[in-house]
């Protein structure tokens, strides 16, 4: 086993490499544009939040083949034949293309491009599977996490999930991801230390079990963090564990429940506190939370003071894909630029190079959208994609990631109450394609039908 | 943004530091077993096959916390009064306890442990996070490839999702996974770079959109893919495609249908080849697959030689979480080895060092497994898991994946047919606890009652 570097060029589907292989041999010098959308919101999903484009970026400017990657490709039975030009591009590879792109943290809707690239065809191609994987996961993680942030009406929010991400480096991306969609930090300390992010943590069950005494658990952990400590109250009996720290004296900063009737125990605990004259000892509350939980608890009449939420935000675990596709939307071979459109079985992908306008009321709340041609204009509309990545270099600062929390939190804020409202299956909000877009898809559809009559 | 290494001590949730930061300050010196287990299968599973020790291994023997993490840490708020006792332990911290497991392709099911960590507190914690990640994952895609590839009845399944995972790494450690659960190679080429998988691919859509003429767009790749070309039919017609691609008169490896009715396609393409005289060129299918798809597709009549699935493959759609947990059984202070276990809400956690003990029919096929404590021995039956790890240092040779994927095929193969049967819900393969481990619960269950009292 050799270790793979996190910008390999090997991080890529097969037949990227064998399509390079194939216009690299064919002399087919084309620069192509591709678009990468969502086709559908899931189900229980109204929008959906931009996420992901920074570890896109990243991977834009840094991507490269190795020798010993290339030696590898090289013995690929499906490579046996292949010339050596392929294999000298590949040592010579890297990104060159220019991007487009929705900040993260944008709400946005199906069919609304999130990310556009222009580049000589081999270069779009080898990039696709990276971008779909991070944007597609970390898009998905944004738009489940705005949910849940909203269903705890302002109160924190704290991803507690890595254990259960598909992998680590899924749970440091999903930890990024949730605070994009409105989470107010993370437990996993390596996703604090990459990005900045807040991190929080309380107590397991095993610090408690390791003490044969559970107040002498909970006495040890006031000792050594006399600010900090949020004891966990769950591990034998709830009512107890809460009684044994009153009787300790030493007021925590919180208690955590993790099991049991989180809405009524969070009541007891509220009162019994209060009681204790100790009102700013907050009630933090996990276990298999989500955005349904939260809201059901809340409705009951728990008392809470904040949610750590893990597999349901991490996995979003009702809808556990988005279906990011990325699509060839024009090409360019010789001077004569062509746009591509693809109408197999119902599905049909638009042509061309799109923005998107964003149309507002006077109050300032978002009223719809019109996927345009790049080169359109509307007066009063906000335009959605800015130019990211010139000539493979960015073009602007790695995303700031409390600003994109922001953007997210403001736009949701400015959805119209249906598409914003938890429960509301399937509220769509009002997308539509411009005139020139139509006009465009039928001139392709005519030609497309045309080729594949000939 | 600084870059985090594959091995960070960081890659861990901010409690386990905490209580490594508590347990040294109060000198709390206890040697700790925990286990690792899954509490329940999820809808839909009878089994579950054990995946992703390999890389929980590396983890444990590289990981460390570099200086410039270990700044960052003593940054943090919760550490503000932490003393520097703390700090130096993590710049020396490594990885010294022992580790038994089952092997990689191991069948077990709900309650048994798959894994068992014996270490100093301390380093029994902080790699908790990371053990339950990796294991978690590639067991619940590993599980999900055994039902996939067995509802394809012996046809090769190639795992083809990468761009729907959670993350780029999620995409190459589910590729592993899948191979253990029964695929037969991924479309990811790191992967194959780094497990030396088999690696497969045909073409996409974008490669026939760029040629004006379908037909151009077969005949290219076949000048440059002899003896590899699979052709993508569905871009346009998949029927006008088939004819074209005869009319060529130059025989591809096979074709590709991707959306559409594949059931119908592929027994009309089946037909339509081997009437061109055509019998060896595959059929190959793909898009939006899973094990019920498969099924019904060959119980339609559909004729074909191969699948590739990737969104519920990678993700594990209908079940995107295992809920891997990691409980300790054991604790040893001072010489005084005391067993653990939880009882908070109907959920029992098993005290003491376990082993799984197999027994079979004569006919080989697996008759019960007992869940007994690691010194019993029964005669007859095989025992599950074993020593790996000693003192920090691997035991064992990494996973051979060829023998991974053999050990689940055959495992598999020897379950009773409720267990196997891809549509009976629920169907619970017999497994029973020792009188002694029994007895051991009801013993701590004493104890703790009694604790939880004082």
């Amino acid at each position: 086993m050799t270790s793979s570097p996190k910008y390999s060029g090997l991080l890529t589907d097969l037949y990227e490499l064998t399509m390079a292989a194939g216009y690299l041999d064919a002399g087919f010098d084309a620069r192509a544009t591709f678009e990468l959308f969502v086709r559908s919101v899931p189900p229980r999903r109204n929008y959906l939040v931009a996420a992901g484009l920074a570890q896109g970026l990243d991977f834009l400017e840094n991507v490269r083949f190795s020798d010993e990657e290339i030696a590898y490709a090289r013995k690929l039975p499906v490579f046996v034949h292949t010339r050596g030009d392929f294999f000298n591009y590949l040592a010579q590879f890297h990104f060159s293309g220019d991007v487009w792109a929705m900040p993260e943290g944008t709400v946005f809707f199906p069919g609304e491009p999130i990310l556009r690239v222009a580049a000589p065809i081999i270069e779009a191609q080898i990039v696709e599977t990276f971008l779909l994987a991070t944007i597609n996961f970390q898009t998905m993680i944004a738009s489940k996490a705005a949910r849940i942030t909203q269903a705890a009406e302002g109160r924190p929010v704290i991803e507690f999930g890595t254990r259960r991400a598909h992998g680590i480096e899924s749970g440091v991306l999903a930890a990024r991801a949730a605070i994009i969609g409105g989470c107010q930090g993370t437990s996993n300390v390596a996703a604090g230390y990459q990005f900045g992010i807040p991190v929080y943590g309380t107590q397991a069950h095993s610090w408690i079990m390791a003490y044969q005494d559970e107040a002498e658990a909970f006495r040890r952990f006031l000792d050594i963090f006399p600010d900090h400590a949020v004891l966990l109250v769950d591990t034998y009996d709830v009512r107890a564990a809460v009684e044994k720290i009153i009787s300790l004296g030493r007021k925590p900063r919180g208690i955590r429940l993790d099991s049991g009737d989180l809405a009524a125990d969070s009541a007891w605990a509220r009162a019994r506190l209060d009681q204790a004259g100790w009102k700013d000892v907050i009630v933090f509350v996990s276990g298999d939370l989500d955005e349904e939980r939260i809201s059901s608890l809340l409705g009951e009449g728990a008392k809470i003071d904040g949610f750590g939420v893990g597999t349901a935000l991490v996995t979003s675990n009702d809808s556990p894909t988005l279906g990011v596709i990325y699509k060839l939307v024009e090409i360019e071979i010789g001077g004569e630029v062509r746009s591509a459109a693809k109408f197999s079985a119902a599905k049909v992908t638009y042509p061309g190079r799109k923005q998107v306008f964003r149309f507002s009321h006077p109050d300032g709340n978002l009223a719809h959208d019109i996927i345009g041609l790049m080169e359109e204009t509307f007066s009063g509309a906000e335009t959605l994609l800015e130019p990211v990545m010139m000539g493979g270099k960015r073009t602007v600062p790695r995303t700031d990631l409390d600003a994109a929390r922001t953007r997210c939190l403001q736009q949701r804020a400015r959805l119209p109450e249906p598409v914003r409202d938890l429960n509301s299956e399937a509220a769509a909000y009002p997308v539509r394609h411009s005139e020139k877009l139509e006009a465009l898809l039928e001139e392709v559809r005519r030609r497309v039908q045309h080729a594949a009559r000939s």
